[in-house]
């Protein structure tokens, strides 16, 4: 019988500007084996987030950066292989932080024992997982979303935007989207329910968003940053919330550009907050409860594209996650 | 007997860019005539503040414009000259939006009595006025200040900004000011009891922000923008509170420039967010008693820079203002 192997996706150099393939590096090594309180995970789906972006950059953030010849930092989700772990059983499933590769060791911190009989493994990396309760905690908590009103959501057609929507439409908001292209913006109205949706890559998106919200924009959340972002502003109700999730518009570039009509917030009496779905760790649970239920109930769907293929096929994936090619929640299946 | 003038100051054009002289036309009028329920104020101090050059642009904001050829808008105070209504009667003196004349009616709207006998009619409009009450809001309430702060002021040696500096000194906080020149840092620092105060006219504003921060800020009061923002918003604490209160370096600019490091909001679990004094109006008077205490105790200064001349000496004293030369509140006694 051969070793088993675990290929890996390591970070060669940090990249300028746009990901290339040169900046990754392919490795190969024996699949490890487990010390006391650790277990195996062999993993069979890694997810795509725009946050990677900012992990590979030599800055101070909210956590370190990924380390050059370190394996590429992703969740991903797995089956348990070995285990000298109470809580983490062979046969159980877990999602984690796992990282770009085949096989991870883990001692279960930051780990979650996912059950895949309720709903298939890859909603768990997406509405039951991060993406799902940066949704939830982005829009209810931050965005602190009330009744009867208007939510205008950025990057509308990918994993976080897809779910917000969704939820604010659940609460009886009516809601914006904005996307790049008329087919996710078909998508998005059409098969998400939401009340509309603008192309951003037409002209004119400000006055077309003045005239698709005449009642203007109680909650913004905003995955763009750039342009999309000065739209929004131009649009806040009174008292409006700004929520920043992301800003994939500007991860690739040397400089970002600033929001001008930030002003705004002060002719309108209005806050842009940033926000970390890990600091409301505590309160996952519930949140995942409520969120199973509207899954269950039909009135959310978690939306998944799936690329099936090899760890080696995660720099090219990663490419069409920067390039707007993905709908919903961008998923290597290994 | 000649019959009295009323020197008036009228927007001629609408400026671009900087104001100029010829922006403004100079009229004489008779001192008009009260009808019933008015009163005649005679105008002898006029405020200057950075929020007029927003009130001359033609585009929606909280306010309408002033219209082309309208006597220009003004904080001013006076005495009561002629009275048909009962709550102001003649010899008593009132603070309200009077405009650049020497004399106006009012039918009493937004008009507040004050005692000159207390504390100088020119700190009516500066501490105890619109202007401290905006430091007193903005801090307390937007900013949130809680003990043990750290609060980072721009604009510091302004009329808003040495208020809010002294009100967080009381409050036990760490303020470092943010001022244009050395002049006004030793003024802040030895004369308003500042902790620091950084020139931002000198290179590398954000490095020696982090040398003087290192602690980092938790309320960021902003009366600046542009670079002065950036380099604020850089060196934000977890969970700060970014007050945008005015943006005067960006106010003559056709183009705003939008604060670069906004993303460190999410970074940092920060929130920036605008408000209106006005907004506060019913509770202007506890507030103007807290801080009519601190000035009789001699724990707060109004601080008023008064230029004695006549209303047509507002257009050169306006543009003091927005070269920076004044310290404190900028006041033209006429």
């Amino acid at each position: 019988m051969t070793e088993a192997i675990n290929h890996q996706v390591r970070l060669a150099q940090r990249p300028k500007g746009d990901i290339q393939p040169s900046d990754w590096a392919h490795t190969d090594e024996s699949v490890p084996t487990i010390g006391d309180g650790q277990f195996l995970v062999r993993i069979s789906h890694i997810s795509l987030d725009p946050a990677m972006r900012g992990w590979l950059n030599d800055a101070p953030s909210y956590i370190p950066p990924v380390g050059i010849d370190e394996v590429m930092r992703a969740f991903a989700a797995g089956e348990v292989m070995e285990s000298n772990h109470p809580s983490f059983t062979v046969g159980s499933h877990v999602t984690g932080v796992f990282g770009v590769q085949e096989y991870a060791v883990s001692d279960g911190s930051g780990v979650l024992a996912v059950d895949p009989s309720t709903v298939p493994l890859p909603t768990w990396l997406s509405a039951l997982g991060i993406t799902g309760l940066t949704a939830y905690f982005g829009l209810f908590d931050v965005g602190a979303l009330a009744d009867g009103e208007t939510v205008l959501v950025s990057g509308a057609a990918g994993a976080v935007g897809t779910v917000v929507g969704q939820l604010a439409k659940i609460k009886g908001a009516r809601v914006v989207g904005i996307a790049g292209g008329p087919e996710k913006c078909r998508w998005v109205t059409e098969e998400l329910g939401f009340d509309d949706c603008l192309d951003y890559r037409q002209d004119g998106l400000s006055r077309r968003l003045h005239t698709a919200i005449p009642k203007g924009v109680d909650v913004f959340f905003d995955n763009v940053g750039g342009e999309v972002l000065d739209a929004g502003l131009a649009q806040l109700n009174r008292g409006a919330r700004v929520v920043i999730c992301g800003a994939i518009s500007q991860y690739n570039l040397d400089r970002v550009e600033g929001p001008r009509n930030y002003m705004n917030l002060l002719v309108k009496r209005a806050r842009m907050e940033g926000f970390l779905v890990f600091d409301f760790a505590d309160r996952y649970g519930d949140a995942a409860k409520e969120i199973a239920g509207w899954l269950a109930e039909g009135k959310l769907r978690s939306e998944e594209d799936i690329v099936q293929g090899t760890v080696a096929d995660f720099p090219a994936t990663l490419q069409r996650l920067f390039r707007g090619e993905n709908k919903g929640k961008l998923i290597l299946a290994i």
